[in-house]
């Protein structure tokens, strides 16, 4: 699904090629607005009137997992690019201008989105735009900013990962849980190729992915979607569209048959701990409901004091310093479903794996604390009021939604659809996940040989 | 390295380019000879005079491994189109004008290549040029191909793979081994992208990778390298080298830092095992001595009544119904270095697998028995003379070797490496190749819960 949104809007005829009419603009709610541009640009508005600043998003549907084989990290590395010199500014223009005028910006990959954003004052959005657009098309990329930025990106992986044993471990499970799939390659890239990164790879992926068709404007705040229009028109209208644009269809999961264990072993380790990954779908374009019941089963499991988990490994066995569970529905692929057990002094990691499993069992089998599920529904229904107020945290839910395949509609009614499930649902959810054959278990520890 | 044994002859720097002038015809023994055509295509001429047949092969620089993410099995569909219809040929010609000259043919492919090959009267020859080098180039493709040949390997991986608990079984732990490599996907296709090949994708690989500067043409059996010049020049000279062609860099593995295991519960097991993988390194160009000492390690420890693991586990323990070990040198990239024991009943795999941790060790402390190493090494020099009498199993053995970055003076080296090989390079080889970091350990059973 590349055009987000398109699909639950009236025009999807006219609008299913990239050179189209204007789409009307769609009010969904008393702050969200959509329309497109004629090149294909998807544009959310988020109104927010309360004080006189902008967030200007940029949000491209191209992340790591977009990338081709072999050069992992180029998604990122283009991403740190972006702040180099286009046809129209210096290097490092960008982001000083934003600063001389009293702002900040910044950026960020994932596996399916990589996006720009600034906060600004709401007479400066227009400024935002020009240079957005710019470094859209016109980068000119030198073989000194190659260089310079591949040794940034690889301090940077040297920071993040190779300092960090969990983010080492987590990178080794991500490579045995994907068989297929790029999920299972680093965000950041696997050092060996970041090393090669060279000018051809960032310009292939930036042709390939940087146009307006391929991208998303949000704006949230101190603006009406008349005057986004207006100038987005005036500055993202005149790109054209890549219309080479590959579709965006990436190598699925063969069937997972053999569960798969790992271990391992590093001296820096201070907390050992056990994980188990299970692959579990995502939330899917109109039918979010398994998704809805494997969020709440891992609220229900290991979110806060009163989690099924936490009580009976922190609590009543006393085994565990920490036990929590997570699943990250907001994903174009499929995803894992993932519980952590971190056993207290005296435990092996045998015998946290062994209560980790009765624990889910356990929860399988009881009755599920009905208070607590109403609790944690109350909650949600509190936090998307209070979500209302944070137009950033909003502009992030719409970008990442409409990039990994999801709608507007989808994001309004997902509170519905928490609220539906039902006991049944999430335990159903959950058994049909939690298959041996599709985990990946995995240890981390200083000490295999004490760990057993 | 693409050009395999280019690199070893004289004329060197007018063959680097595909459109050179012919290399002179160089004679590596009384048997070999090899040359180049102008477009770049490689050939090898192994001369038996003793019958009047000749095997006619025809190597592609290409297999499943240089296949793009989303395709697998494309390699191999390919080779079964290949005996479709083309410009000049109807569907089914090829394989019956073979037949119909007294003749046998047929195909393989393999992570790194894909060949085919015709035994026939030495008389013969000239026709099977004629026809190789019409479907190197003049394939035409139908939707009634695809749609026929596609259900053919779909049934080829029912009897191969879905019907043998053992290949699914390969197939997961491969899986699980190549966190980064093609390696990783089977080479005849994941199920779920063999249902999805189509002509566009059958038809890319072949216009990618299909061209004589891909080639290497070996003729073995009685003809002479003047008259196989002579022909090839004929059939195969006429044709353009792809100036397109992408040089063969294939994604490399990074660094494993943590052991991986799986189990495989199959019903249908009747014999439970457990097998170990190591990553190891493969035979390279001027470089085979550890993959010499690696073969010779595989050998001793699992190839024969004599073998040590055999020794220890079947004869000794009487723990192991059988035990071995094994190493495929020739590969491009990364290999694996593979131990298996299956125990007698009553003996867990936990059980076996403790037998194997323990005989791997035991091989490493105790002295190489000295008399079985020369047993080898003797039978494998006799081996190699009675090669000389198997032109096919030579014709494949070139094949194999320039399709993998080898050399034909790497092939004739290769004898004189093994010989030089003493027990402190196979101890050395074999220490660095048993790194539990870099391994999967994997369990085949019926019963995962028994197998304890």
């Amino acid at each position: 699904m590349r055009f987000g949104f398109r699909l639950a809007v009236p025009f999807l005829a006219l609008l299913s090629a990239p050179i189209a009419a204007f789409a009307e603009t769609v009010r969904w709610d008393d702050q969200v607005s959509t329309f497109s541009l004629d090149n294909g640009m998807d544009v959310v508005v988020i109104e927010d009137h309360r004080a006189p600043v902008v967030v200007h998003m940029m949000w491209y549907r191209a992340g790591s997992a977009d990338e081709k084989p072999g050069v992992s990290g180029v998604a990122h590395f283009l991403e740190h690019l972006l702040f180099k010199a286009t046809d129209n500014m210096e290097a490092g223009e960008f982001s000083r201008t934003v600063a001389a005028n009293g702002g900040s910006d910044n950026a960020f990959t994932s596996y399916d989105y990589t996006a720009y954003f600034q906060r600004v004052a709401s007479d400066r959005l227009e400024l935002m735009m020009q240079m957005e657009a710019d470094r859209m098309v016109n980068l000119r990329l030198s073989e000194a900013d190659i260089l310079t930025e591949r040794e940034v990106i690889i301090e940077e992986r040297n920071q993040r990962t190779e300092n960090d044993p969990g983010a080492l471990f987590n990178e080794q499970a991500n490579a045995a849980m994907y068989m297929n799939h790029r999920y299972g390659v680093p965000i950041i890239g696997w050092r060996h190729e970041m090393e090669t990164l060279d000018l051809q790879d960032a310009q292939d992926y930036y042709e390939q992915f940087y146009a307006p068709n391929n991208a998303i404007l949000i704006v949230a705040g101190d603006v009406t979607p008349e005057d986004v229009k207006d100038m987005a028109e005036r500055h993202y209208g005149p790109l054209e569209a890549n219309l080479d644009l590959p579709e965006r269809l990436r190598p699925q999961e063969p069937d997972h048959k053999a569960a798969r264990r790992l271990v391992y072993e590093d001296p820096r380790v201070a907390q050992p701990y056990v994980s188990r990954a299970y692959l579990a779908p995502e939330r899917d374009n109109g039918d979010q409901k398994t998704a809805a019941a494997l969020m709440l089963a891992a609220e229900l499991l290991g979110d806060g004091q009163t989690a099924f988990m936490t009580q009976r490994l922190q609590f009543e066995d006393k085994s565990a310093v920490y036990a929590t569970a997570y699943y990250r529905g907001t994903s174009l692929d499929d995803t894992r479903f993932t519980t952590i057990v971190v056993p207290v002094p005296g435990v092996s990691l045998s015998e946290a794996e062994a209560n980790m499993d009765r624990v889910l069992q356990e929860f399988l089998e009881e009755p599920i604390d009905t208070a607590h599920l109403d609790r944690i529904k109350r909650n949600m229904r509190a936090q998307e009021i209070f979500a209302k107020d944070n137009v950033q945290g909003l502009a992030n839910r719409y970008g990442r939604a409409l990039t990994t395949g999801l709608t507007i509609k989808d994001v309004l009614d997902w509170p519905d659809v928490v609220d539906s499930v039902n006991e049944d649902d999430i335990k159903t959810a959950l058994r049909d996940v939690l298959q041996e054959r599709t985990s990946v278990t995995g240890w981390l520890t200083s000490d295999a040989e004490a760990a057993k």
